[in-house]
């Protein structure tokens, strides 16, 4: 960590300082400079904190060197982490299709969906059962009930099972589902995250709406930290000035969480855009750009039959874009 | 609620899709351009899902013409909510001031700034025990003993006390506190939200990094339609690409919300510039901009006084900034 | 255009805005609800200033439904347009890589990456005379000079030559160049687009720091309004709070561009990046998100080759990704 | 300027980079930590490319300690720049009331606007005449008859006369101008900026829609570089997700423009929200944040007259925000 203290501090003030950062464990080296000075700090530093040292007033500004996770860093683990779900695997060169419905709605259109896009190569099924939603006065989800539809057809496919989970306390309706996903509104709910750290199943876990890489990794770190190794990064969009699109489709972060990482990355195309028509070309350009999976919604219910078309892909729609993805994937490896 | 119809649909699809709102119940006016079609949605549309509208093929865009938040909106309750805690109001020309320490470290720490930021003029007292941070290996607040010391410069000093919550499991440790507090990465934790809309304190709900006001609003209504109507609400600086303070303080939002709601609104500017030098400017720039209320950070700990200054203000200067905004309160009334 | 009037509005003055809009020679179908009046404007209302209508009292929003931009819409020209460039082509099937330092400083450096960047497959060249730069104390580049070290390299290889032009002042000096290169910093620079709209050189359009893509589009329409259908879109990241890249590359931006434009558009994962090693991965992803070419920074200057790396490729990193883009763009077609 | 080199990179390399620093006349001062090396450079950097080092394969990062700009930076000329424009000055105690309509019309219009104006308290009249559009078929200004209006209205009230210019080459028709404004968009257009440092008038330089406070300095250096001082900052709003008013005012550049620089700094409410009711607020908050004068939209047209209200304000309204801001100033002084 570099700590710049101010221009034309008393001696004094810079001395107390220096030994309180000693009074920590650090090996500090003082460079002068004309008009700072700038202190480098050696040794742990993950537990000092940031925001205090750059609010006092004689320092100018802080600056960490070293990343502050540990677990997820790649820096201290160099092999990618392969998670195991049923009989699929991601990460370091396996590839997810994970693929369903916005939100389970009924037992046949889960299952319909779920055998569809089976056909079609998806490799885990997902479908909303707790909803997170903006009004409280919109649809919140079928809740247990959609968990036990989720449940059915995972049985008549095979497929593993990925769902969201929204509070802790709803973790006993969870037992059958194979991925616990966390939402960008949550990647912060720092008790939720500790909560999932002392369960067994992986975790995918949603960059924020406006999350820094660092936030999102020190994010997973709450969880790995509790015990968990098991967590899936999942980029979805951030949140910008830019409005043709919902979200703005943020790839570069996935060659640049590989860098930091070793976790799987996979990319969700439908929420990063909110248009279905460039769920196929994004997906290919998350795939060029390194996903470890891709995150799909699907769906064959009546309403978007009757008007021929919605944000969710139809399942012959679906098809094209795994074999188009699969293309891509080919191409760059 | 104005849904605009794509060019060169076929007139059966088109049909499909103004019957379908009609069984909604809902009236449609239809307008025919050149280029275009507009249907006009009469009626009670708060519970149209507009996503999955903008989502079906034939529709080009949609616009929301009415707001969906109801119990929180001036349209519907045009005078001003007085949220009254132990001795104090806020709102409806009632002026708050709130302040405290980051967290709370003793309880000679914690007493000494209650009694400093009372004699300053403070009507309530702030300070954290359950905190929200970014790395699981920072200081996670003292917890339920942190309430404790809290209580008890609540009773040294006679103000009312403000913290935040962080999961509603912990609900039962906060009895004895005035006002709870939902941290800005919580905003859109709706399961918590539901939750407290069932007990009967007044909430301080904070904006999201990145939410926008139609979001904050519809987390208050979250509370209300739950139950509780005592909803202050807080803007705190929100995330974009400027780098100089922590947060960009959008005070545009104070007028605009006072605008839209009813409710009360206080601002936080220790949060939105993470500057100690800044808060005096902004608590007053906020003020003008007609806040019901300032939460401020003061502290009086060992290591700020070592190092002369720090984020938070020392109590001499929370009194200059107490006289400052009442001279700008005063001027603008 | 729908405009939405204000609840509670006099009847009379809500005649006297309908009878303005009349006097505009535009259709007005009024639809009245409970709580406004939706006014659908039927005509030409590509001229109506919208801000205008918006900040009228009695209005409370307005919706545009026909896009503004005319010339360089696809709805009037479905066809891609191809622009012709020497040999080449880009566009409409077409696709174009653009190589070449990020400033041209010697005949030797600018002649040995121009065909070093040829034998990779380069089928333009690239490279800055006239150098934005955010300091008036950074180098401004060899301007004139510049430009006459690049006839040499353009000569040499017989590669098209693509540079930045900075003030229409400048023109002449560019009688040479194929294609004049519009900064992102100059994007709404209106004055030089009209008159870059009047010479007869395709122009590469840099979508701005903090532009829409309707901005963009509009600001090509100044050029091809002015006389000049030659117009190449370029995306090259935006300004975001994520600060882990330069600027946050929009490639969702690439497939919308398409659908509302017929103009070619290119991708600069050089500098959406500013990171050397992520160069390779964004530029399959552009490429699988349908761009029609991509700008990449090549160099072979000692100071780099000394220090073994920069934001820059070198000749033979370069030569790798054009392997890979070439094999992602046989996949997606 | 602090270079951290990676870790495990070898010596020799490491030796090369610091021998190539020495070369430009720094001193260097090497501090070896655990995981990386930090290299301090002493010395005058301001002329050091950054962004080039950044780019260096054996480089993690780089952070900038002093400041880029000179000229306009408080640390070499600590006190506060007077402006004198006129018989009104503005900085270092003296405020600024600028006001006018958006665009000149007609004699009439800008001579009644002017009249009003003056008598409600502005010290300086605004009128655009060359209008920055971001659509080539709005209105673009009357052009050199607009300044000619603009110069008859100035004549009338003895009010010094702001207005933009959008083209270097436009400059001759500016000579009875008293205050050259550079737009938002024209922010970092170097070759204008450049030219007006050539000229003896004033300039009031606005922030860009999504530039760093460090940007902006930076252009004012161009223009204090090429020979003229007389710079006056301007905060208009930037652009962010937040979509209730049409920028968010970041009020918070205020205070900390005036910690970085000793020149003047005024706000721009009517541009930074794009709504006529908040002008008032927002007026009295820049003016709490300490600004050094106010630029304020200003009409009395008719169409706006026939629909009671606008996003200018009217004379009378004008009249009261005067008032507000004086009672405010006083508060704060």
């Amino acid at each position: 960590m570099i700590v710049v203290v101010k221009p034309h501090i008393p001696e004094e003030k810079r001395t107390r300082l220096i030994d309180w950062f000693k009074d920590m464990g650090l090996g500090v080296h003082v460079s002068n400079g004309e008009y700072q000075t700038v202190l480098g700090l050696i040794g742990d530093t993950s537990k000092v904190d940031m925001d205090l040292i750059e609010s006092l007033d004689i320092v100018q500004s802080v600056k960490r060197v070293t990343e502050r996770f540990k677990m997820c860093n790649r820096k201290f683990h160099p092999e990618d982490t392969v998670i195991t779900v049923g009989e699929s695997k991601i990460g370091g060169g396996h590839f997810a299709m994970i693929a369903g419905p916005c939100s389970v709605e009924t037992e046949d259109q889960i299952v319909a969906v779920a055998k569809a896009v089976k056909a079609a190569g998806a490799t885990m099924l997902r479908g909303g059962a707790f909803k997170p939603r903006t009004s409280p006065y919109d649809f919140q989800g079928l809740r247990e009930k959609g968990l036990e539809l989720l449940k059915i057809a995972g049985k008549e496919t095979g497929l593993p099972l990925v769902t969201e989970i929204m509070s802790a306390a709803d973790l006993p309706y969870f037992e059958d589902v194979d991925v616990l996903q966390v939402g960008a509104r949550n990647m912060q709910n720092f008790d939720m995250l500790k909560e999932l750290g002392r369960c067994n199943k992986p975790i995918l876990l949603k960059r924020g709406l406006a999350n820094t890489l660092n936030e999102l990794l020190m994010s997973a770190e709450y969880i790995m930290a509790s015990g968990n190794e098991k967590v899936i990064l999942c980029e979805r969009g951030i949140r910008t000035y830019s409005d043709y699109t919902r979200n703005t489709f943020d790839l570069s972060a996935i060659p640049m969480l590989h860098e930091l990482s070793h976790l799987p990355v996979v990319a969700d195309p439908s929420h990063a855009t909110g248009i279905a028509r460039l769920v196929s070309p994004m997906s290919c350009a998350a795939t060029a750009a390194g996903a470890d999976g891709l995150m799909i919604e699907v769906h064959n219910d009546p309403l978007h039959a009757l008007c021929d078309g919605a944000q969710s892909l139809k399942p012959e729609e679906y098809a094209e874009v795994v074999k188009k993805v699969l293309a891509v994937r080919a191409a760059i490896v």
